[in-house]
């Protein structure tokens, strides 16, 4: 069976106008990749409601789970819970069991939780809550959109709560063998190797250093005995 | 009149399974804002003719201009090509002038145009190359979609002789305040703040550093002296 498939929507305008660097499509694709679920998709909205809805309607018909990252703070910018509502059609208000959460995280830290605090706890009905371990403003999964802060330290917390609720398939493993000589020499048998080898996934990618130029095969497949196999192959190919 | 629009898309297994963190689109992104030209959304898609095909001529509808990156190298993954000319329904094969750039090339070092280097000579008919001063294999322009390399030193040289060419609005100018105070508690007069100047674009990014709790309020615009009027406004709103 083919493992469930994923994309990723990162909300934001400080990505795309290069301020911040990302750091959460990085972090997730590693994750998904152990899990066995494949990363098949990444977009880059900006804060714009059309934008968002387009771009989670998409995503979610197209593949078996959808990760977001961003805008489920407490400012005027902050518009990814109304997206999703809207995305599905769905009621969205204040809910109690997220309010409940953040006011007793506020009462702790001896804060108000005012207007703005309060529209945090503005989730779609019917969603499940995330856990928020580090700020307690939870996420939510609506449907197959799981809803995450942009804050790489919050993302990366709620991430780790939710991906062992999912089932992944047999997790991708990948070997890699590093060749000194050009692309442009090893790619003819490199290209016969993977038609002979249709099972996996084998990628070049080209190196320069130093003045040296080589490449980094990289093959990837579930089973490690077929794959071990391969790289024995793969390195009398190309053995110096 | 509102500045010219592009998307990005990042070609490359490598960067969905996390091998790779992708270093293209936060350059790109930081060029374009110093241009003047919004960029609106960024993709990446996997080593797939169809996901290729398909995102291609999406963003080349909805976009002014569209940069790609990566899969134009010499190896059995690279079919970027392929994929514009498809995209635009376009003829490709190897052509005269990216094969004499090649052959120069080789020459000088000595090495051998062989296949699998012939195949950075296919160049969809009509399509404009682009200099590729490291490493010779010329990127190209087809329509609206701008062709380049994924290794991040040849992506640069290709961005910097392809954005001279292209006319930019006001460059989007960008001043940020720091405020020690958490985002809940300046949401409120920020979003009233935000709601006076609709001709600026205005940004919370919190942060969280040794226990601190703070944000970077982000006000971009493409006049410096409206931005300045505003920057005081908001130093006197969130003065300590």
């Amino acid at each position: 069976m083919p493992n469930p498939t994923a994309a990723m929507l990162v909300i934001g305008d400080e990505i795309l106008s290069g301020r911040t660097r990302d750091a959460n499509m990085h972090y997730l694709a590693g994750q998904l990749t152990e899990t066995g679920i494949d990363l098949k998709e990444v977009r880059v909205v900006s804060d714009d409601r059309d934008a968002i809805v387009a771009a989670v309607q998409g995503l979610a018909r197209a593949f078996t789970h959808v990760f977001t990252s961003g805008g489920i703070g407490p400012t005027h910018d902050d518009i990814t819970a109304d997206c999703i509502a809207a995305a599905f059609d769905t009621p969205i208000d204040v809910r109690a069991d997220a309010r409940a959460i953040l006011q007793a995280h506020y009462d702790k830290a001896g804060q108000e939780l005012n207007t703005a605090r309060l529209r945090m706890a503005r989730i779609p009905d019917g969603a499940t809550l995330i856990d928020n371990p580090v700020s307690a403003a939870p996420g939510f999964i609506l449907q197959n959109v799981h809803v995450m802060a942009g804050v790489p330290a919050i993302f990366q917390a709620m991430v780790a709560s939710v991906l062992p609720t999912l089932t992944g398939g047999a997790p991708l493993l990948s070997r890699s063998l590093r060749v000194v000589r050009g692309e442009g020499d090893i790619a003819g048998p490199l290209g016969d190797f993977a038609a002979r080898h249709p099972d996996l996934s084998v990628g070049s990618y080209p190196f320069q250093k130093d003045g040296i130029y080589g490449s980094n095969v990289v093959v990837r497949g579930s089973d490690a005995l077929v794959l071990d196999a391969a790289m024995d192959e793969l390195a009398g190919l190309f053995a110096a």
